[in-house]
């Protein structure tokens, strides 16, 4: 499909400009034919211009201000602003990549559901990107067609370079960072999660977290194990694994060279996610845009984004309490029946 | 050290003439210079007449006459007669190296501890064996140098390729499987067990327990975390990993050679434990001899053996009630400090 | 640099709609912003249609009317035309990506270099794409700043899952598949080829040539070692090393998930070159598009396709001599100087 | 089989006690049961002395003296005297078990041929020990088997971690450490050689080799293709491949264990052979002693050994020639029939 010349370019608006805002603009310029970022805020006006700059576009310091000029907005903002953002531009019927988390709570994230379902078209879609990494889109494949047998246990791990605040409290590593995992077990398993079992690990010295370890009781009897280390000390890391009665599958780290040296022989590990993941995101918005021409979603809807915060609150919960806590799951609403 | 001109031969006994107990006859006869396995009792006599003749050893068909004619005596025996015939061994000052479980229970395994305190001498060594494997030893040493940095989260993953009996119930898969990986944790990590928090799955159909996943709170604040799939369906492995806030290292599975073919690359996966361990099945039988002739114990101890009793017990109740189930260490008697 | 609103949209002919003339329109159409293929040729005019509806372009079935049309043409012929279609093309200014191999000897390849020489502004770009594989890319790149030490080997090895005609020619062999390492090996190492002593497998049956096997004596006193597999009977690999005196680095094939099934554990590999270069011909297009805009020309420029051309044809005949063929190198143009 | 109490223990001398010798002594004292060393002899009085100490045996300054007091003799001294010296014992009928290479030239390796020829009876095998390691094993079986359709390649790489005399000739490179690869490609392919064509590289200050690049005509049409590397830099490695029609198969390089740390994850490599192969060196003797037990020979034959030097002869004309040379192969004689 030759979208340069069969449709109209969509105009795109990036509200954030931080590292991640300004990953999604130049990707969206570099890579994604048929789309032009032609509006980016920030709170930092010179950030916004900065950034705006380097891909021809104009810089807003008024999120409503951008919002009346473009066909789709990404949310890169920092994750209190996700959930009012989001509904700004689902009032003004825009379509929405928003950056996980969806919401910083539950509730918040809920109120996006309820306003996608009164529209009653799915305009909102989540950046839980990782169903398009081809490993994990691959895993999900297999444990979805039966070839693994019935799934026993998925786990994901999840390996931060160093911490992103310190001291890290559990709360923003669990809301954060494990929301991706959480969102992997779902996905990968394609069953739900009914409780949740958390401990973790502190730095004696001064009770940074260092690593949170989760257990989430699925809906189909299996287990969801998550691994989040919240300062590896040497790279950044992604691990999915789906273990079945029959097989078991699981994602390999990338790595284009090997070197033998002074009695070893080794490989680079990515410094951090924009390493790891910078072909994914790129897929990510490639099918975006290409949902948005289309009218058919894809990826992590807010349906997904609602549930990652419902059980990552009681992650949260549990981390502090010390004991396992039951989710009330809601129903499912029909706009997001599969 | 040429063992057989300098030293006399040293007579072993063999009690267990099963699957383990038949490889430890023929290791210690084919690759342990300085040792004549000259006894082998089993309860069955035609299988402790097989395996003894495979030898050039006599079958008995009484355990205590057995005792009375050996040096030292390998229990291979069904787990419940463990603690009784090494009991009835230390009674005579023999030197034993009994499989794992020492007990069947806490309680039973602490009373072997009490008999060689009583003695003042270290006679027993327990076959939790991975200590022998390269890769486990290798961890352990670099976690106690340090190299690793605070050990923050210590990982034994124990795939067995079916279940051994069926259903399964949760005690057995962790009490006759699992209690390698609460060894493995104490042994790499140098750390003790403060409490246990352990999950399961089971099959729907039958109940029968397909997969364990424990977790250890340890004395210095960081995580043992056990995986034990019952039936992995492809084959066996052993996985330990130490995570540490300066590096993280763990074993690699063996392979010996890799086959492309037909659109894909592979290996072969070991069927079963003897695949995976021949080698640390006779580098523990070697250190085993070595330390009985130098009077300088190594392995696993009595103590350690109660203690993975202790843990276990508490992991049978903790998967039982579905909570934490904190373990009151007993101080470590002075005959077993490090 | 946002293309699509600070330049003017670089028109693009596809000459030759086979599988790789479509895999270089598609990725153009759908991954390469700033550009629009606008006319497609080939001789079946059919299949000229085919991809020119698929992309949005007009379909040729002159050469000469396409040429008159675009701002740029991607050469994607039989191999026989690649030279006269290049030589048309530079007759009117036209930037050109050829295919490999630049034209099927190394007199016609001679004729390319002496009229860009002659228009004294590099315009061809020789699509010997490995340059932008990022394990090739980071070999090179350590190659050139010592961290090997002195190079003492260059190795590319190349399998191809099945022979793409049936018997197989030696010359054939060479000439279309072996020439990318024989680039290869020039561009990992920096040296230049002084001579080629080729051996090689038939299938005794049918003479069909199997396995090429390539050593190049290098400028440097070291050796290129190529080994062509014409039909590996499982899939498509393409892995290149270096071996310095100091350390040696080789590329990884790549791999997105392993499975454990069945006694063994397994990664896919890729059928054929589509699967495994895929981003590398979308980095390949990316570049040459870039180098439009900039004037600045990357990747294997003319010489180079022609210098392949001449090592190849001194392959052909070690092939069919038995015996190392010298080469005799022509002075580098001043046009090529790095 | 319990050796030791069914069987007369087997009297070993050895011949040279430097460190391959002394491995030998020391791998028969302690892991080989039914054996022992009871002699030792080397041209430096103080290093028999040494060695004879650590495993309980007599020294000895005479070989012939040696000769007569034992049943079997290990022959690990230079390799100028390992032709004469598995005369002597030959002559005297004992069990040779022949370091490699079996002798410095062909015409001397054929005399022992003869001379165990005119005996009747295989007493003679060759430390070209690859034979024993598990990924070479395989890897003939299943080429044997058919599993890997035609033979077309064979490939032995070879990296020794730095050259063991300075400079280095050629022919020692080819004849005291390629010659394991030689007999390797013959091992794997199952062929014998009818030409060599080798190649190589220099340093070029020095002249000293350090490279070997070898490619073997075999009698099948395949290629055997060899690389020698006399000073890697970083280690110790073997790695073998045989490339078939319908699958590939290669050796796995051994690691225990994997380090993450500061950008990278890493195994280590091996320094140099003993650590790579000391259990294949074990499994080499336990093979041999049972060999001389049950009569039935095992591992490299005189004629394997014999056929090395053949084929290395050809090497390191070739490496001077700049040439293919081709091996007038003998009639295989009838003792070594397989």
């Amino acid at each position: 499909m030759n979208a340069g010349t069969h449709h109209n370019v969509i105009k795109v608006g990036v509200i954030g400009a931080g590292m991640m805002g300004e990953v999604h603009a130049r990707t969206l310029t570099d890579s994604v034919p048929g789309v032009l970022v032609t509006a980016v805020h920030d709170t930092y006006p010179g950030r916004a211009a900065a950034v705006a700059a380097a891909v021809g576009a104009e810089a807003f310091d008024d999120v409503e201000a951008l919002l009346d000029v473009v066909d789709a907005v990404v949310i890169a903002s920092p994750d209190e602003a996700h959930a009012e953002q989001t509904l700004a531009a689902l009032a003004r019927g825009l379509h929405v990549l928003c950056e996980k988390p969806l919401a910083t709570s539950a509730d918040a994230a809920r109120s996006i559901v309820d306003a996608e379902t009164a529209i009653g078209r799915r305009l909102v879609q989540v950046g839980l990107m990782r169903e398009f990494d081809p490993g994990h889109a691959e895993i999900a494949e297999a444990a979805r067609a039966g070839t693994l047998g019935d799934v026993v246990v998925t786990r994901s791990v999840h390996l931060n370079p160093r911490p992103w605040v310190f001291p890290m409290p559990a709360e923003r590593a669990i809301t954060q960072s494990m929301i991706h995992d959480i969102h992997s077990v779902r996905f990968l398993s394609g069953a739900e999660v009914d409780y949740a079992d958390v401990d973790s690990v502190a730095d004696p010295a001064t009770g940074s977290i260092r690593y949170v370890a989760a257990r989430l009781g699925m809906s189909d009897g299996s287990l969801g194990l998550i691994d989040l280390n919240v300062g590896s000390g040497y790279g950044y890391r992604v691990d999915a694994e789906v273990i079945g009665t029959a097989a078991t599958m699981a994602t390999v780290d990338p790595a284009t060279t090997t070197t033998w040296r002074a009695g070893s022989v080794s490989s680079a590990v990515p410094d951090n996610w924009p390493d790891r993941f910078v072909l994914t995101y790129r897929d990510e918005l490639v099918a975006w845009v290409a949902s948005i021409r289309s009218g058919r979603p894809v990826g992590a809807s807010a349906w997904d984004g609602y549930m990652a915060n419902v059980v990552a609150d009681a992650c949260v919960r549990s981390e502090r309490e010390g004991r396992r806590v039951a989710i009330e799951r809601p129903d499912r609403a029909d706009l997001y029946r599969r």
